[in-house]
């Protein structure tokens, strides 16, 4: 059977995604990386979700071993109403305002599914993560990107470019604003108050859906917390994703979406087609946790463990690029990522091929973008490595520089 | 903001499934459900498996609770492929022919996504499951059914169907057969040797891709066991679904898709998209369970326990509705379901107000259309209820029948 000719157009387009393309090479012995979004994990509870797990199989094993309503837990959901009060101030949450998803991988899928068509736009920051970017391309709408600045997403360029959709009578077909305010992925970045406040009054002045995706916002270092903007805004305009991949682990694949009632009614029905239902069990054991301990307390040790490896990698960063002129990286107050931009004609992609000679890895600004275009940038993840090999990651990332920069006689 | 001038066109039609509508009620006081298809908890071995998890997340925590690759856990594919030749004698399985899903239901989705267009035709049986029916939506295919007989598929009809297909010039648009062969859900019924056969030698002829469910085939009560389409035909011809739900438990959620490269890896890259990976410690748990336990062993008491259960319903609807001239249901040699047809006139999903009030659920044989058409059979369940209640259930059940047709004026 000829595979090709049977594909769907999704089918014929798909690709994989960069990142988990270049993971691959990471467990090379020897290697460095700076690749993965992954949590430390030493940072899981693993002696308490142990215990946990062992109990509710045993004792609620009628409810952890089923299947479970697609709307998820409602233990889980009671839980996650008070983190959510405590964590960022955001009362009124019903239960119905409440979607787990199989990570929030699956939420950004659903979201994608009920709103983006072909002749849809969907505007999205630029670099943009990429799992958003794939999931919402499965659907071929039209991309508007929006430039990143040091204090968030440019709302002036983000403002013209919604009036000029507006006057093409096309500002009806925006989907929604797909952002990252807080420690963004990959750029670090966190968006300042006033611009969070510009960007609502311009969704509102032009109708427009806002999906906050909010994985990091828990894991700040320094600085003051910012409201986020569905706390600012409300469900009318916003829709939260959130997620426990990076306060508690990854490894129980658990999203949520939180939002007004129609919008996670009708996101509950593509989940039904999608998988039916999360685990029981993952979502159970998240719920015991929350009701036990204190996530804020069990968080602390391993920020502080995120803020050192931050600072070891900015300081060798500093150490080893400041005689590369043009060479600069945003230092975050929080999240997992450092964005290292090299000088103009670099290409990080064409660049990863000595690297990989190297054993260095990291994932190129290429993979960040919604058409492929060449970067000069970079994303660097301090997460996962050791302090030492954080040190020995940037030397050796200098070497690569060093060497293709020469190669390319661009320094 | 006006959601539904938002939504796409996925997003306007979606619509919930019957199903986990109806099963709300099931948990009404007094209430006897033959609604879902969910397996008795206390056939899940809830020792070995808490005693697992709490292992694996000890020991192997930076596996368990760490992201997974999209593909799934290694050794879980081990264990599969072991079981793969023990359970149906299916040799020659790679790793790069396995990929674990959230369910089987979103296998049928990834499958469904990377084959189905708007102008795709999708071959099913009728009645046909729901959850796949649900699944294929979503994409807007063309469906053309083909009825069920008690030794499975319609095979002439099948042949006479794509033959006028064929000559519209419409054959090459077919993209794939789906069918559940054995013990299907909902009609019970299972596919000779022989259907099988030209059901094979047809997708041969047309070169049509067969998708073959099968959540069931290890729960045969009685009778031989059949190769499934998959053993006879290879993965050239077929892709098999299997799923832990019914021989292990649903709470884990895991569904494999077993196929060719190419379609597994099309596969695998749609999953990328729609949530990333699966959970690693439900794969690792099955993983180690299918390692220290034989799960043939396992699966004997809970099999004798549905086949008890079937007998008794069996029994139960031979006292009650030997009097129903037209009434009549299948015996299954296996699975979880009795699929039951009333006489001319009724409406199972009309008369399901009045078993409302009765307290006792079925799911209307409406719920298994493609088109929601008026249907006069519906899905009797007998795994989940005790004995007791399955006969007082078809007592119940009789009351049902007996007072909507008189209403109805239809006996």
């Amino acid at each position: 059977m000829d595979l090709e000719s049977k594909l769907s157009e999704i089918g014929k387009n798909l690709r994989s995604s960069l990142i988990r393309e270049l993971l691959k090479y990471a467990s090379v012995p020897g290697s460095i990386s700076f690749g993965g979004g992954v949590p430390d994990p030493e940072t899981f509870p693993r002696h308490e979700l142990a215990e946990i797990a062992k109990e509710v199989i045993e004792k609620d094993y009628k409810y952890t071993l089923q299947y479970n309503t697609t709307e998820g837990d409602d233990e889980l959901a009671k839980q996650m109403v008070k983190l959510l009060e405590k964590a960022y101030g955001i009362t009124g949450i019903e239960r119905e305002n409440l979607l787990f998803t199989t990570g929030s991988q699956q939420a950004l899928d659903l979201i994608a599914r009920i709103f983006l068509d072909k002749d849809s736009i969907c505007i999205a920051e630029f670099p943009v993560y990429l799992g958003a970017a794939s999931a919402f391309r499965i659907n071929f709408p039209k991309f508007e990107t929006i430039p990143l600045q040091d204090d968030g997403m440019d709302v002036d360029y983000l403002e013209k470019k919604l009036k000029e959709l507006d006057e093409k009578g096309l500002v009806n077909q925006v989907k929604f604003i797909y952002t990252v305010p807080t420690f963004h992925n990959p750029a670090g970045v966190t968006m300042s108050l006033e611009k969070r406040k510009r960007l609502i009054e311009l969704a509102e002045k032009y109708d427009i859906l806002i999906l906050e995706d909010d994985p990091y916002g828990m894991l700040r270092f320094e600085g003051e917390n910012l409201p986020s903007l569905y706390k600012l805004a409300g469900p009318d305009r916003v829709v939260l994703l959130n997620t426990f991949s990076k306060i508690l682990t990854p490894g129980l694949r658990l999203g949520i979406i939180i939002g007004r009632a129609d919008i996670v009614r009708k996101a509950t029905l593509a989940k039904q087609a999608a998988d039916l239902c999360s685990p029981s069990l993952n979502q159970r054991i998240a719920a015991r946790y929350l009701e036990r301990y204190d996530l804020f307390e069990q968080l602390k040790p391993g920020i502080e463990l995120y803020r050192k490896k931050k600072n070891t990698m900015i300081k060798a960063l500093e150490e080893n690029f400041s005689d590369i002129p043009g060479a600069k990286w945003v230092n975050p107050q929080g999240g997992l990522f450092v964005w290292m931009t090299l000088p103009e004609g670099f290409d990080t992609m064409d660049m990863f091929e000595i690297a990989k000679e190297k054993k260095i890895y990291y994932i190129p600004g290429q993979a960040f973008t919604v058409d492929d275009s060449v970067s000069t940038s970079m994303r660097l993840s301090f997460c996962l490595p050791p302090e030492e090999k954080i040190i020995e990651g940037v030397k050796r990332l200098k070497e690569v520089v060093v060497e293709y920069g020469k190669k390319k006689g661009l320094i």
